[in-house]
């Protein structure tokens, strides 16, 4: 019995190889099908079978495809609302076996209507379950998501929790759990650091576990989430026969005559480089988000309808940067800028500085006369869990829409965590037109490194 | 938390980077220690903590090299007989936390008098643990052998009864265990074919959990286990400070000439080679051994006392045949043969045919006037549970041993599960002068396969 | 200035990524075009112009899906024959410049009348070439074969003595030549082993410069050479839009039971293990050429109309096998055995010897009182320098053609000059039929190592 | 024949691969000899030889730990001042032939006393040379320094002279040079971007060889070369027998704490991120340098008396960093910082702004009331062919020593041909307490590229 973890990285996207006797499933592929086939070759395995725990949001399935290059069959939970062409419906209970192993299908509804979580039974062993794929209903130290259905979302925080109940906690403690995410997901805020658990570990220490029924959908329904705008294009594409990619995009190095050609017919520069080399040296047209971050925030700000051009730190990103992209729907890349931001720099190219300020600066700036308006982008939880005083709150992904209403003749100062989203909400401004905002590097993290205070807004309030 | 399984092909044996904050634990790590500090570099983490489970007799470990390489302190069990001068003693309940884990001893005699598990905690999500590094009492499917103290015997398997139900057991139906050994490893023949399992999976299916105490140690003591002779030096060296690689043997090309010389001053030529092209072309003198295989059997066939001169499929096996040597403390290796096996045959070296046969030719020759002498190279264990009729049991570490009593005159042929074994006992027989050996393709599994029928043993006596 | 060689093992074909400034040429690109995507996307390079030197025998041109994919011109020469429909004439003396480069078109044409060379300028340094891409005019240490035109044969050597004269030569002692082929091509028997050369050094040592016109002529219409029959494919794909790969075919792992449904349905298994482990462990009815082998060899072998079957020694060596066939025409490949010659031995598939014997044994059964038949599988060439007394003659590629006419009934012994040819000869005979067939390892190297003769036919007749 | 060239990124050293029959040459290794024994080992090759042109001077030889460990002779030209203990002295002319190849000494003095360069003749195809190995006497489009006696200048210059002219010339047009440098080193300013040359070639082309000797002796001697305080410490190393590796350190994870108590015993921490990542996040007290810069600059700001802590972008650049850092010989390397720049700043460790302006600000800020001082950090050669009006010349290498006399109280721009001296420049002033310190992007190249004029300094004086 082989069992392979497959990660998205950025998505925090988690899929699966389990492989018996010769033959493999795949749980959740992602678009980019080729690492699937490639690590089935590798194993001497064929794939026969493809789950889909459920009608995915954060990317674009690879199933379609993969099914399509193996001959393997889809298999999906049952929905009310809709088919999905390409898969079969299999029916709760359902059971597949080959080689030394079996699954069985289990309806595990709240997430979305069509969830299903997988069972993993290895027979060479015994018939008690090794482990269950549960798709985005149990993560480790955290549930899924159900804020997908607002006019619903009592009922379906109560279908989730008599799937986690009635469904998977009776599989037994000792079985593993394999979910669709990992932490960073933005499927899941509270998953834990660890990449392994089982059900009897989440019976223990799960939070949303040692709620009641009630206590459950209370927590549930006010919970906050936000939802990228990509999310509805990838649920309408995993509805329909979601467009196979064949082969991998292979973006061409362009000249700086090429790129400008390609901005002036239409295309969005994306500068995917670190945060600190974007601050150093800004092109303030640029959507800039470090490639690390590129799979949670590039649905925010990149425009579906228009191809991206690349601005990389080194040429050796490339494919990084293709994956991450196809993965969430975004595959017209006419290229990137051969010799990267040198190029742009020795071609005479505007660059501007975005500063960045450490929480010295920030303490005396705040202190100061004319203090700048600090923004905390982080999410709306994390900043009432605590924030520095005088911050007004803007999540990173809305701070487009919010821009208009900031004022231009104020510094800015924007701060998150640690400095991250901090920065890519400073060059969202930047880009936007606002002239002096500097992101505070080590944010949260520094200020309290540093011994400074935060105002408790729960308390305050 | 993270958790990293660092394996060694061929023994099948398991060691463990698990990392919380900014530092690293190692669990049993093998001589060739450059892969901890690699794995713990990428991941950013200082190693400052090793954990021996037991003093192993499979391999060297590389706990000394590592603490002195990275100012580590190594942690064992309290052992009656002797001390370990380069290790600490860990007492039952002593615990480490750094970051978000914390790992607790336990004392689990029964395999060695010294061995210990570690339990692992991660303290972000609660108090329960989450895994259990087992070392040798506890695998997927087996629990640990109990041989190495023959007039002990009854008291080290009920020690080791003891361990795994007041130790092991009480940990808790949810926690993962992660043993030093996978399938494959001569430390547990019935290991299942799967990489993980929890306390309760094992207490469920585990054939030796189900057992009573005394049942238990009615099974261990009549179990049988083969202890190659390189088992000795391995304890004798973990016992002392073992000799510290430094960095690892990189072995020269030689040419024909240097090659000769080097045997003439009494080096021993290893032919690793695959078993089809051993059989296709073969050289006599070579002690001859599959790469895959070498872990598992070099400690039977190879001289410590002398250097080593390799033959190679390919000159990119040179790493992995080094590794595997040294690990199991084979460091004097002279070079290998540029050009391999060509350069031998183009050098007008002697050649000679090991043949293999097909069982449909081995049936037919067995119902010949003159039948060959049939081979069983498989464990006493597997030749019981079943075997071709007529074969004689040899086990394949111990064909040196017993080919002087072999007849001459009358052909050979040997067989295993799958003719993996039966080549090496075939190539070792040709070595020692017995010139009509045939090995049996595919062996047990093809005569199956064929329809053949198998003698029960256990049934005939 | 970059120039980057990019070879095809195998076919030892030599083609070339030359870059100036943003922009690179390609020369005589293979089908397999990703390999160029990604060089020059490494280099930040856009791939702009590709050049042809002539119109390939010995391989699928990757010139047109290359230019589909970047938008580049393909540049070929004028043929008085054909127009190659996806190309531009570039007229001699035709000049590009980019960067600080210049190409310049000569035609040389003599092994196809439409071959050119393009010479290097490296404008940076001066105006005297830097070197040249001789296409199949000049390589190191031999010229173009001229046998393409039967009818034509003293026309077209002369055509190629005066490229060579009036063309190559001129260009001056210092320029580096950049052919299109390196040693072990069928396209060349002289071509030195080494893979640098200048025109002083040809025309200081190339033996084929140092004759008169006359005399060269003699040369070349006496050569011989050897057309495998996959040529013809090759030349007619090459001349109109080559079939497109848009991506490497990827095999899929086959299970014992689909390998078996793929061969009853018409599929030819390819054997591509090494020859010691096909000796070994022989199955009859494959064509068996050992990996690195394929290229020179395929094309006698395989059957263009019918779809392969791969047996690999491991499943990492399915790229290699893959980008071999699809260069030399053949791209439907079903998949590979999964588990390799091991799954075909424990699913008791009949396997046979192929036997091997060394150099003294064969001199034994030589001078015995019945003496194998004995098969020099070299060149003809090769064959009239010396070879062992009483072998007949029969080139490898043409031993499928020979074989009826060979006995049946009495040992047959193939050798060549160091085994490898011998091995696919062996094996082709006894796919065909033959059961006493052996080859002889390490063959003519070997003999000689020995101190055995060789007998000069040349003298002889 | 095989030759592979295996080149110092950095340093732009060539040093080289030389192979025939089963024995390989190395000609000037550098100190990390494993890539040597890696890539003989790889081609089936022993190292016999190994050859050095010359002391070098801008990095410590591997010779004498690479002839430990492979038995291998290293032979050097006589010099007139000192013996070197592992080395032998090859007379003019002595020649050695292994496989089909011969190499033959030349004595080729000038750069230094002990110069020699190698003939490289292919025995198989000839007898004239296909190619010299030409130290640092002979460069693709330069010659080598002759500013190491400056006693005796013109003398130097005149045996270069007669080296190049009597010794290498006559070699013919023909012979291919591998000289140790190419573009990029400090040791030749004027080497063309071009890896590969022949004597035909330089003859042609190369500014130097068109000079007669006096006006050679005139134009060498009026030459201008920068020589990092580092050289001498390398030169006394490959004097004596140089201090061997045995293996690459490996600098392991720090923590923030770890780093400052390194900081606190003396470390000196060395920023190799990126120039724009420095310039966005800046930390005063480091040295800061390009990963890409450290070979050519490392040597003029790093202290060799005290170990090295790193701040790298991404842990996977530290083994760069380290083969990069022993090879100008500093050894003692700490670790480095885990989790790099982003650790520094949330750990609340001050970060400033090293101010990045474009050449449109910097017009505009030189045309206003109180324009900064502007400094051209590039060569002095490179400064009096051109540069922005108004600027001062102090080169990058000596910014250190020039810091004291700079103003403190006004704003100073580097600037240099691309922005990169500049930034390492610039950087330093930060470091030595100029507060008001900014780089200029694109530098001379933006300023062109932006239709701005320069001032020609030779036409104004």
């Amino acid at each position: 019995m082989l069992l392979k973890t497959i990660v998205s990285e950025g998505l925090a996207h988690h899929s699966y190889l389990v492989g018996g006797g010769d033959e493999a499933a795949i749980v959740d592929p992602s678009r980019d099908v080729d690492r699937y086939l490639e690590a089935a070759s590798d194993a001497g395995l064929r794939i026969t079978r493809i789950f889909e725990t459920h009608r995915n949001e954060d990317y674009i399935s690879g199933a379609c495809e993969l099914a399509q290059r193996t001959g393997a069959t889809v298999w999906r939970g049952r929905s009310p609302d809709f088919d999905v062409p390409y898969a079969k419906v299999a029916e709760e209970g359902k059971q597949f076996e080959f080689g030394d192993l079996r699954l069985k299908v289990l309806y595990t509804p709240g997430h979305t209507d069509d969830s299903i979580s997988v069972v993993l039974v290895h027979t060479e062993t015994g018939d008690s379950p090794v482990g269950v794929f549960t798709g985005d209903a149990l993560f480790v130290g955290d549930v899924g998501r159900t804020d997908f259905y607002p006019d619903r979302a009592e009922e379906v925080a109560g279908l989730l929790y008599d799937s986690l109940h009635d469904k998977l906690l009776p599989i037994g403690d000792q079985a593993q759990i394999w979910p669709a995410h990992g932490s960073g997901s933005v499927c899941g805020s509270g998953i834990a650091k660890r990449e392994f658990s089982t059900i009897g570990d989440e019976r223990r220490n799960n939070p949303k576990l040692q709620l009641d029924r009630k206590a459950f959908i209370e927590a549930k329904t006010s919970e906050h989430h936000y939802k990228p705008p990509y999310f509805e294009r990838m649920e309408a594409a995993n509805m329909g026969d979601s467009p196979g990619l064949q082969r991998l995009p292979r973006p061409a190095p362009l000249a700086m005559q090429q790129l400008e050609r390609s901005l002036a017919n239409g295309a969005q520069l994306l500068d995917l480089r670190p945060g600190q080399s974007i601050a150093g040296a800004c092109i303030a047209e640029a959507i800039a988000i470090p490639l690390p971050m590129l799979a949670a925030f590039g649905g925010w700000f990149l425009d579906s309808q228009r191809p991206i051009v690349l601005l990389l730190e080194q040429a050796s990103d490339r494919e990084r940067a293709v994956r991450t992209l196809v993965r969430i729907g975004f595959e017209r890349i006419d290229g990137f800028l051969a010799g990267g931001a040198d190029s742009w720099a020795t071609a005479a190219k505007p660059l501007q500085a975005l500063h960045g300020i450490d929480v010295h600066q920030l303490k005396k700036r705040l202190a100061g006369d004319q203090p700048p308006l600090l923004l905390d982008v982080r999410s709306i939880d994390e900043y009432e869990q605590g924030h520095i005083a005088g911050a007004e709150h803007h999540y990173v992904g809305q701070i487009e829409q919010k821009a208009p209403d900031l004022p231009r003749d104020r510094p800015i100062v924007t701060y998150c965590k640690s400095g991250k989203r901090a920065l890519v909400a400073a060059a969202a401004l930047r880009r936007l037109g606002h002239q002096e905002v500097s992101v505070c590097w080590g944010s949260i993290k520094a200020w309290q490194a540093a011994g400074f205070e935060l105002t408790d807004a729960r308390k305050a309030s």
